[in-house]
């Protein structure tokens, strides 16, 4: 990934080293490795597709926190906090062009149509997100919202992991449910914790995605069973700019079951993940993709 | 192209209506269709490529629009003058996605490398653009400057049009080499007609590339053979940002031999390019290809 500014404005490394060294779990890329490890996939290709799957999620990052204005990432200052705004979208599409010849160079043409298939996943998901009013509470709304974010994504690695292994059709659909089950659970994981994570850890305010008018899977359970609820009722009327009330309706939610119903939900994708896995003989791969399967639910951050 | 955003959100298919329905000169895939023709390409693969090519010179142009703040291009309103700068940002990066998918739809890897090494390039010019000094008068950084921005796309498309046709290796080289002599041309053109054009076809006020710190050919000329001329030793030191002295700059230019100096320079590069047809049978795409660069030159817009 460092290598990918090699030769370019001095800036533009400085930049990505900066992205590289805030971190991150770099579950992608470790996703990607483990599937084309357990199946025989040649080194180099595994490399060039992990760097190339975490290069294009660190693209979309930085447009993201450029258009939420977001600040911190990962507890370090965003690009967008250090550049300006024209830098930062440069930046973005660099990675975008780079993430595309990472994935070019696997040679695989079948990866590289579904990378860019995915890509536009993602965006045409944001756009939506962006376009739909807020506040709104729909299920439907919500599951093709976090396929769009993150399953895809996840859903393409294990896949792409898979196409460029000596793996049977079979597998690699099994792969790519791994992948889509996985990446489903991350999302909901993720959305939980915005609401019982460990304030430090996480980074943000608690509730952040209710106060800002984004309704997960937590707050549709409670929805659900409380429509009668008037923060509830307030919701697709603007009722979620109202900071006080949504500050109650977040220890609603929190003191309610419906975190732990939200819970059950992603664990259930994991389940399925897991039950992909079973076709496979034993293995050290397998058992660490076992193993971070069950790490997307048990995570704290 | 219009069928890119199909199936995706309304909003995102108006957007792309309205870039494509804003027109523009469609150079580019011409390029391509002339060069894949006379080379026999197959034609699928040349649509294929003519619409990647110019949705990736869309979706950079959407970009700087965006960072440049620009409400016009080609008399229409930009995206940024209607949109969000969110929602203009997500749209170009679908764009790009599009893009990259149109390209790899060509089924051809080195075709997919190239595409994703000339954005990378593009993006790069771009950066350096930013971080470079305004009201530098550098003939090397200028070269540099507009083969990223535009030699470098021209360059991409006839090389990778003669690629997708049954053409050897000399033939392929002579093709890029065409693209790229025109591109250089387009670009110098462009920059010549930023101080001569017809204000009204052109859409902006007349010099304006001097008024933004940027010194272009025809400028460079008149700083070569006026070192001592005051509002030139002003250049560097910020002067350009006095309009007063700029505006008499840009007469002092247009008076002089130095814009027709800057076109034989991009005469130059037009016979450089017709040359490369030299070794080509006479035929119909033979011929239109000599129109297109010679209209290069001679274009008003």
């Amino acid at each position: 990934m460092r290598s990918q500014a090699d030769e370019n404005h001095p800036d533009l490394r400085a930049a990505l080293e900066h992205l590289l060294a805030a971190g991150g779990k770099r579950v992608r890329p470790t996703l990607s490795s483990l599937v084309g490890n357990m199946l025989g996939a040649p080194l180099e290709k595994l490399i060039n597709l992990g760097a190339a799957v975490e290069l294009l999620h660190t693209a979309t990052l930085v447009h993201d926190d450029l258009i939420d204005g977001s600040l911190l990432r990962r507890g370090t200052p965003t690009l967008n906090a250090r550049w300006s705004p024209p830098a930062t979208v440069l930046t973005g599409d660099f990675l975008f062009a780079r993430a595309a010849k990472l994935a070019a160079d696997t040679d695989h043409l079948p990866l590289m149509k579904l990378f860019s298939d995915t890509l536009a996943t993602i965006v045409n998901g944001e756009l939506t997100q962006m376009f739909t009013s807020r506040g709104l509470v729909n299920r439907d709304n919500y599951y093709k919202r976090i396929y769009a974010k993150t399953a895809s994504l996840f859903e393409m690695t294990s896949r792409a992991a898979a196409m460029v292994s000596p793996a049977s059709e079979d597998t690699v659909e099994a792969m790519r449910d791994f992948g889509y089950q996985i990446g489903m659970a991350f999302q909901i994981v993720d959305d939980i914790l915005d609401f019982n994570g460990d304030q430090t850890t996480v980074g943000k305010p608690l509730g952040s995605d209710l106060l800002n008018g984004l309704v997960t899977l937590p707050a549709i359970y409670f929805a659900e069973t409380n429509p009668g609820d008037p923060d509830v009722l307030s919701l697709p009327n603007g009722g979620w700019t109202n900071n006080e009330n949504m500050t109650r309706l977040v220890e609603k939610i929190r003191s309610s079951s419906c975190t732990k119903k939200a819970m059950s939900e992603a664990e259930q994708h994991v389940d399925r993940a897991l039950v992909r896995l079973d076709e496979f003989p034993p293995c050290a791969e397998r058992d660490a993709l076992e193993n971070l399967a069950k790490y997307i639910v048990d995570r704290k951050i």
